[in-house]
C-alpha cells in the first residue's frame, strides 16, 4: 500500500504543529503540502520550530487542492475556516479530517450530503483524543448496569469554564442510556454551597482546579460493594495525535461522513 | 410478571448467605427452597444469622427440584456438587445460575446440550461482580487501540497466590485482542529483580498485598501523551450479588446456556 | 511489662464491639470489665455477637471504678456519658481514652485540671484513625510549600452531610498554616453552578457520595509541573482501632490529658 | 530586601534552561551572569530558545565568579564540574546551590569543612522536586505507624532502569525507620515469577513503564482496615525549579552546608 498523501490546514498552531511531528514520525502517513493564511510559497523546513519537511506552503486554498496531488486534508484551524476547507477539499477529491466542535447541524448536513454525492470519506470529530473517546464510550456502557455515578475532572488553574466540555459530554453521552434519577441520600444537605457540585440530571460533577495539572478525568461508577472507575490522563496535546493519524488511515476506507472519533473505535 | 421463584444451593456459605440478603431485598426475586448438605426439613428462618425466610431445607435435590414450585436454581457451591445440581435441575426444568470456574470443557458440553435439548437458559459464570467483568471487556476494546497496558491488582495480605485469577484472566482477554509485542525499553534492566513484574506476553502484571486491602485492580493503557485507566474496587463481597440478580432475571429470557456473565452485559 | 488492664465503656456499640475485638487480639491489652446500661452483673461471653471474654458488665459505674483493678477505661459512648465517665474514672485513679468531638471547652478544661492535679494521662481524640489523623497533619506541612489545594472526599450514598467532618477539619488546618489566598483563574466560571465545589478559604472542597463507597478522602496538592497527593481509604471501622491501640499504650507514660491523637504520633 | 543576584552554571541544559525561566517569573531574584563551556562573552538573549536577559556568558569560571557581582551559584551541570565550581564559588563567597547526587562523601566533607570556614551558606540537593521530597519525608514519618508498605512508580517507557532511583530512596529512608519484617502472607506464592515485585527489605516495590507516562511514584500503607496513599506526580521538569528557588532563597540565610532539600522544608 502507498503512504497516505495529506495535506495540513494551520501548521503553525498547536495543534497544527503536532500533527506535522506526527506525520514525521509515521511511516504510512507523508506530508504532500500545507495550507496557511500567510508564508505562501514558502517551505515548511524554512519555517521555525517546525520539522523540516520540502512541503509546500499555499495561502489560495483552491491553487493547493488543484495542485497538490493528495488523499487527505487534516484541517486543525478554526470553525469558518475549516468549513471552507472542508467544502473545497470534497469537492476536489480530497477527503478531509477535520477537528471541530463547531460545525452547525446545518452546515454538517450539507458535508454529509456532499461527502456522499463524492462518494468520498470524512471524519469530523469533536474530540480526536482516542483515550477521552473511549472513556466516554465506555462510561456511557458501564451506566446500563450501575446507574449511580459522579464525574470529577482536573485541569491547571489557567481554564475559565467548570465544567470542561469532556464532563459535559460525558453525562450526556449517560443520560441518554441511563434512566433519570435523583443520586446521593434525598435527605443530604450542603453545610457549605457547592460541596455536592454541579448538578447534571441527578449526577454530580466535580470540577478541581490545580497549578500543575494538566487535563484530567475520572468517572466513579458506585454499585452495591464495589466501584468502577474510568479515568483518562492528558499529559501532552500530542494526546489528540492518535486519533488523527486513525481518522486519516481510516478516512481512506470510507465513503460517507462520520461524525465522531468513536464510530471508528468499534 | 410475576416473582422469580429461586431455590439457593449452600445457603450457609460466605456467597450463599449473602444470595439470601440479595434476595430478602429485591422485589422481584422470591426463595421458594434451599439445597444443603445438613439441616434437613429446617427452615431458613431457624437458622441463626440467615435472613427469616419461610423456606424449607431440603438435603436431597431430587426431593426438593420435585417438590418444590421453582424458577431458577442459583448454586453457590462448589464444582463437584454444583455439576450434579445443575444436571438435575435442568433434567426438572429449573433454570441454573451457577458460580464457578471449576467445569471442564467436557461437563460444560454436556450441560450446554442438555440446555438446549431442553431449551432451558443457564448461566454458568467465573465472576459474578459485574464491575470486574466490564473492567475485563473494556480492558479488552482498549488494547486494540492501546497495545501497551499493565495490570496493577491490590488485595488484603492473607491472599496467597500473586497474580489473581482476575488480573490472569484480563491479561489473557487483551492478548486475544492485541498482537503479541515487548513492552518498556529493549534495554531497560532491573536493579532489584521482579521491579518490573511478572511478565504475561510482555504485558506487566503488579501484585500488590496489604492488610487493611480488599480486592482492587486498575488496568493502565498507555500512548501518546496520555493514559487511560480502568479500575475495579471490590470492598464487600456483596459486589458479586449484582450479577447474581442480573443472571437469575436474564435467564428467563434464554433458551441456551451461557458462559460467562459478559454475554449478558452489552 | 504487664499488661495494661482495660475497661470498655459501650461494649454493645459498633465501635465498643471492636474495642473488644481489637484487646481480643491484642498480646499486651486485657479486658478488666465494661460498663453499659443494661446487662449488670452478666458475663460479656454471655453476649451474642461479643467475644467470649470472661468479664463483667457494670452498670453502676462507681462500683465498677471501685471494684475492678483497672488501668485504662476506653469510652465509646456519648458526649454526656463519656464527659461523667472520664471524670470519675480520673478521680478513681483511672486513665481515660475517649473518643468524642463532644466535649464543651469547659469541660476539656476541668478534665485537663484534674487530669494534672491526680498527674494521670488521659488521651481524647475526635478521631483514632490513625491514618486519618497521618493525612491531616501532612496536609497542614504539604500547604506550607503548596499553597493551592483542593480536596476530595467520597463517602457511600447514605451520608447526610457534605462536606465530610473530616474534610472541614483538614480544610481548617491547612488555613491555619497557609495565607489566605483565592485559588483557580480570576476569571473562571461555572457554566453548571457547583461545579468548582465549596468554597473554604479558597480551597474547594468536593463531596462524592455514591452506593459501594466507604469512607475516602484525597488532598490534592498543586505547583509548578507537580502534584503532590494524600488518600486515605477506611474501608472498615476496625480502622479507628489502631488509634484505641495506640492511646491506650501510650496514656500509660502520660501524666497530663492530650487532645487529638496527633500529640501521639510524631 | 534587594534581589538575589544569580550565576547559572549550564544555562543550555534542560534543567539550566528551566532554572533562566524560573528566574524570569521571579521576582526576588535575578540573573548576574551565566558559565557555559561555549559561548563566552555572548549574551544569553542572544542564544536561541533562552529568556532574552542582559546576562554574560563566561566560560572561565575565576573570571566570573571575580569580576560579577554575585550572591548565589545555581549548578546545575555535573558532578565533576560541580563540585570544581561550587569549591570556587564558596571561595570566592558566593554561595552554591548544586543539584546533585554525584558527590563523594569526600567531597561533600571537603565542601561542608570550606563553607564552615567561610560562614557561607550551600545547598546541594539530589531531588530538587518539593513534592518529592515531601513524598518521602511523609513515607518515612508514617511507616512508624505503618510499617507494611509497597511503592508502586510509573515512568514514560524511555527509563532504562527499574526501579526508580526516588524508589529506591523512598525504601531506604523507610527502612532506617521501622524496624524490619517480612511482608505479605509467609505462605504467599507467585504464579508468574516477579509478580510481587522488587523486595527492598520486605517492602516491594513495582516499576510500571508505558508511553505517555511522565513521573509518578505512590506510596501505599496498609494497616487495619485503612491505607494511607501518598503520591508525587511530576508533569514538566519545570517541577524541580520550586526547589531551586526555595534553596537560592534560603540559602541567604545559611551559614554551613545543607545536603538534602528536606532540611528546608520543616
Amino acid at each position: 500500500m502507498s503512504n497516505i498523501k495529506c495535506i495540513v490546514a494551520g501548521p503553525r498552531g498547536k495543534m497544527g504543529s503536532e500533527a506535522l511531528r506526527m506525520i514525521e514520525k509515521e511511516d504510512t502517513l507523508e506530508l504532500a503540502a500545507c495550507i496557511d493564511r500567510k508564508f505562501d510559497g514558502k517551505q515548511i523546513k524554512e519555517m521555525e520550530g517546525l520539522p523540516s519537511f520540502d512541503a509546500m506552503i499555499y495561502t489560495d486554498v483552491d491553487s493547493c487542492f488543484q495542485e497538490v496531488e493528495a488523499d487527505v486534508l487534516i484541517d486543525l484551524t478554526t470553525p469558518e475556516y475549516g468549513y471552507k476547507h472542508t467544502k473545497l477539499a470534497l469537492e476536489n477529491g480530497i477527503r478531509p479530517v477535520v477537528g471541530t466542535t463547531g460545525f452547525s447541524e446545518e452546515q454538517l448536513n450539507e458535508l454529509r450530503e456532499l461527502a456522499e454525492s463524492k462518494q468520498l470519506g470524512a471524519v469530523i470529530a469533536p474530540n480526536f483524543a482516542v483515550g477521552a473517546v473511549l472513556m466516554m464510550q465506555f462510561s456511557k456502557w458501564a451506566s446500563k448496569h450501575f446507574p449511580d455515578v459522579e464525574i470529577i475532572e482536573k485541569h491547571h488553574d489557567q481554564k475559565l469554564d467548570a465544567p470542561s466540555g469532556t464532563a459535559a459530554k460525558t453525562a450526556q453521552l449517560i443520560q441518554e442510556e441511563r434512566s433519570s434519577h435523583q443520586q446521593g441520600h434525598p435527605d443530604e444537605k450542603e453545610t457549605i454551597e457547592g460541596a455536592r457540585g454541579a448538578d447534571a440530571d441527578g449526577m454530580r460533577i466535580h470540577s478541581v482546579r490545580l497549578p500543575g495539572l494538566v487535563a484530567h478525568q475520572e468517572v466513579v461508577f458506585g454499585g452495591l460493594g464495589q466501584t468502577l472507575t474510568i479515568k483518562h490522563d492528558s499529559y501532552h496535546r500530542e494526546s489528540f495525535m492518535s486519533g488523527v493519524k486513525l481518522a486519516a488511515t481510516e478516512v481512506m476506507n470510507l465513503e460517507v461522513l462520520v461524525y465522531g472519533l468513536e464510530h471508528l473505535l468499534d
